[in-house]
């Protein structure tokens, strides 16, 4: 696993996401790395972050997989092109669809294991597969389309 | 439009919702109401609810799509049987399946829209399409699958 995460390398500008900004106080501040072909995130919800009690709030896991999916999404885009995070021009992913399936009720409580895997990668799309791993269960599957953000949507991209 | 929302009537062990419990202090606490045949919720994202800057965070949107569906669900079940959401049992549901769709960037700033139409209820599952409006624009549509709460997963529950 490498020591600094796929959002680490974000520019300041494209930094700022409520859900893996790295410069978001309020934010989840999630940090996706690569595991060989996957990636993982690791996240431990908040006590507040419940659906009914004892279960973790479905739209919090939408997040996770839908922040871990552009931030894999970046990854895989790098490595396409053959070269590393930090070099330029910098690579933003959106998401154009999430899809997300709810298996089984995730425990609140214990730390959760986010990981992502690369379906497909072509031109400015990419898919990317992603599920949620908690007390050693799959309790979460989801598919994250994402696509670089455009341009003119970055103010700050010269 | 009712004074009161489908949220309000559900019981306090089961508003403990980080999107849409009136009892989760940190959380949303969205609030859904019916409007003709469809549902309606308004919600104001807070300024740090943002995705890449001017924007709103997707999560976010999954997050009302996800508990403005599951309410209509639950308002559309009573529905179903003829009573009002006063009445016992209390009827709650959980997401089986999510699916949302960013046909635009969001703006972060105006009171978003967040509407939702029943597609099918059958048994314990109801169908639910929604969609969100800023600034009089589409700029996401969502497919929520909610499935009754299973009554082992309520302790409170009688």
């Amino acid at each position: 696993m490498n020591q600094k995460s796929f959002q680490d390398y974000y520019p300041d500008f494209l930094a700022l996401c409520y859900g893996c900004g790295r410069l978001n106080e309020q934010g989840h501040q999630i940090k996706s790395f690569w595991d060989g072909e996957e990636t993982v995130a690791y996240f431990t919800p908040k006590p507040y972050h419940t659906a009914i009690p004892g279960y973790v709030y479905g739209g919090l896991l939408a997040s996770l997989i839908d922040c871990h999916g552009t931030g894999t999404a970046a990854a895989a885009a790098y490595r396409a092109e053959g070269r590393t995070m930090d070099t330029e021009p910098p690579l933003r992913f959106l998401t154009a669809a999430l899809n997300v399936n709810y298996l089984k009720p995730t425990p609140l409580g214990p730390q959760l294991e986010v990981r992502g895997k690369i379906k497909e990668v072509k031109g400015r799309k990419v898919v990317v597969d992603a599920w949620i791993v908690a007390d050693g269960q799959i309790t979460v599957r989801g598919e994250v389309v994402a696509v670089q953000v455009p341009e003119d949507l970055i103010p700050g991209l010269k």
